[in-house]
């Protein structure tokens, strides 16, 4: 079983036991091509997961799927200056199809702002035509040069992309803050993984927003990890590519747009946060498979009745959850149990020949390893409290460790030894010179600008954007001056 | 409603026609690439209907979706040689990252055999790995030389490809004729579209096929379209990708494999067989939307008591039917019968004053526009039983027209003057040279040599495998030898 587990400790080597959990619990393969990754069945099916209850979300919410091209005309791409200067480096080009070269290169889409509103331009002509509403659920392309790693940064990634068109500012405002809550609530509670909601600083944001929304989580080793943006477009896309319409009083008005995404990188910060020695673990509300029941038998004369029972439960569970039963012949139940648990499925039930006797059966959980025996009876109430329990564990734990691991600095020596080990907060005089500087000299950036910091020790008149209470040293961490606002800083993947 | 409304008959014009119910529709727009489209909300909303069934039906059969990046590397693409040579003229090279040259052009797929079995061969290493069955929803990107028709023939288009690997021939060839039977019942059951299945000629499978089987339908315009195909690889691509397993005796096998897939073109082909004048008309099993109500008032006294009735009604079908209640104000009852026709709503309850008076709906059938009033209470049962005949009727008139327009030749002017008209069923020799003349000659190819032509007019000793009692001349259309095959002819998309 050696090569088949995991042979190193998430806390000794935490980029390895990364590589070594999505590889060997068959999440995922590398393709041929540096930078990328192929999705495994296993992988796919907690992106299913994923996908299905955000895009039930979605079209709750008034959203409609739809579908783009792959390819953007650079023409198209460089309309909006700033956003193309950003994407540029990254871009994959495609300059020739077949033998011929084309009259113009054809970009594969870093994300779809451009060819997307290209063409909402000609759907819309009046507010009748508002909101528009659209998400994509497709993969973006950008050449990375910084090293990769599966799931977090990889040069083609599983997404959606979010495009949304209203008639006044407002009404984007409110549409870029309702899908930051939704991502929320999504990370919080499906993937019980605890996010700090905020602003992007200026020099952080998507290139082309007005401003960018940001949800950033926490990893095991102390760097930050962006969850999902929400950007709020203004009018920066609706003029260069004349989205207009005709209001009320029929006088012609550009819209006001935001664009928001999340992607496969939430599988992989499942995997960080949770994941322990034995592999992954996965929280029961987003596992593909919640319960899997293991037979465990001896000989012939107690098998028959042993995989009956197995069956009977199966047949009981499989209503309510999503249960698998391994009756393999080949693998013995100790190799099972290993499988499964390096897989991070949740719930084990063990049924043996005393189990059968006794009417009763083994839960084993996957979080803290307890092992609890329960009539036969109690197994429906077992599992259901069970399963609750296992999710809300896990967020716990995982909130818990954010808490420990985000600190207050009040001056630049505790700054750069408290980011070693997680968030800083820290008081920032707004400008972008020592946000640099801050990055070049600790490697640390702002991660996000809280909405709200009145819960720690900090606080500050004049922040009251942010609900803080000015007193104290209101100075900048890293030039003294007068601070502006309270920053969430960290290394970051 | 002019501009809005189809301007041009099916039957007058149908080329336009097409164009006209798909852009008015709101399925589809263009894309600002040539040969390109963009599949709007509605369009979309189809394409997951069509999706949602055979997704189920593949995870139903054992397999298992994945995701695998867009590009492939040159030197993979080129592995299988007749594979490359075929896709060649087509593929988009991918050059430059940013503004670095690459070492080695990437290809956007044109499909992922390549890929696919480079990764499945490391995933492979004994008869216990197998089958191997995996399924990818994605694009294929072929640069469309020919002219390109919206759904029909696009230079990227959504499809799913299925890809499975096998210890047997045998077991490779089940599996390739399950998913044909699978297509097969997609299209019969829920498009309510007949096909006809067999095998492709030498000539047209897919290049690097031991062979290729497929289903062919008949548009209205005499023409056939290929609905999907499910090839049986053999062990073409396990050779040069060495795909290799050791059987259950210790033996190194190398592998059989299939693969097989359908497209959005399912969707153009709904389009062209049951449209009519008036727009879209879709089979209930498939409409996104499969009732529309409509309330109907004109002065204030009565719109509460009408629009409450539609609310109720709304409330009571939307459990079982997917239901939309259209309570636009600033429309009139006119324009939303036009608007929802176009669409290809298949039942319409429309709602008046008259209507909540005496406790009765009207229910409108987009099929053949027919109208009847039930009382409420029968409502439910009279929904259920009008959506089951709305399927049943569509599919019986596509297959009228499909055996109606589907002849026998003995002679090559009797070919040439009913291949004008639909499929023409044929002896052939069986030479690519007498094929490749009547495609140059008559513009029809040899569309599908079928399992079983024993319901015709036709026959043949020694065609056991088609099901053929020789008899009459079996000569060959064109080069009057001796005929070995019986197969269908037609122009086709």
């Amino acid at each position: 079983m050696n090569d088949l587990g995991i042979t190193v400790k998430k806390d000794e080597d935490f980029a390895e036991w990364y590589i070594q959990v999505v590889l060997k619990s068959n999440l995922l393969d590398y393709a041929p091509m540096k930078g990328f990754i192929v999705l495994k069945p296993y992988g796919y099916a907690i992106w299913e997961g994923i996908r299905g209850v955000a895009d039930k979300r979605f079209k709750e919410t008034g959203h409609h799927n739809a579908f783009l091209p792959t390819l953007i005309p650079e023409s198209l791409l460089s309309k909006e200056a700033e956003h193309f200067e950003g994407f540029k480096p990254e871009v994959f080009w495609v300059t020739h199809a077949g033998n011929d070269e084309l009259g113009e290169r054809l970009a594969l889409r870093p994300t779809s702002e451009t060819l997307a509103y290209e063409i909402f331009s000609r759907w819309i002509r009046s507010y009748r035509d508002l909101p528009l509403k659209i998400n994509f659920w497709n993969t973006a392309l950008r050449a990375e040069i910084k090293s990769t790693k599966p799931l977090i940064r990889t040069s083609e990634f599983l997404w959606q992309e979010g495009h949304t068109v209203h008639a006044s500012k407002e009404e984007a405002e409110q549409e870029a803050m309702l899908m930051l809550s939704i991502y929320r609530e999504i990370m919080e509670e499906y993937l019980a993984i605890p996010v700090i909601a905020g602003y992007k600083s200026e020099r952080e944001k998507f290139v082309g927003a007005d401003y960018t929304l940001t949800l950033e989580a926490l990893m095991p080793d102390g760097k930050a990890l962006q969850m999902g943006t929400s950007h709020n477009l203004g009018q920066n896309f609706s003029k260069p590519f004349s989205i207009k319409f005709l209001d009320k009083d029929g006088k012609e008005q550009y819209a006001w747009q935001t664009s928001w995404g999340i992607s496969w990188r939430l599988i992989g910060a499942m995997v960080m946060v949770h994941g322990d020695d034995k592999g992954l673990v996965l929280p029961p509300r987003i596992a593909p498979i919640q319960i899997v029941i293991v037979p465990i038998f001896y000989g012939d004369e107690t098998k028959d009745s042993v995989i009956e029972k197995c069956k009977n439960l199966y047949a009981m569970l499989r209503d309510r959850f999503r249960v698998h039963l391994d009756d393999r012949e080949e693998y013995t139940p100790g190799y099972k149990f290993n499988d499964w648990e390096l897989k991070g499925i949740p719930l084990r039930v063990e049924i043996g020949p005393r189990d059968v006797k006794q009417g009763k059966v083994v839960l084993a959980r996957r979080d803290d390893g307890k092992k609890v025996s329960v009539g036969d009876e109690e197994l429906l109430d077992a599992v259901t409290n069970m399963l609750e329990d296992i999710q809300r564990s896990l967020y716990t734990r995982a909130s818990e460790f954010l808490k420990s691991h985000t600190f207050s600095a009040f001056s630049y020596d505790e700054f750069k030894e408290r980011v070693e080990h997680g968030f800083v907060r820290a008081y920032w005089c707004g400008s972008q010179e020592c946000e640099l500087r801050i990055k070049e000299e600790t490697g640390a950036d702002i991660r996000v600008i809280p909405f709200n910091v009145n819960d720690t020790d900090m606080g500050g008149e004049g922040m009251e954007e942010q609900g803080i209470d000015r007193d104290g040293d209101m100075i900048c961490i890293y030039c003294s001056r007068n601070a502006e606002k309270i920053a969430y800083f960290a290394r970051a993947y």
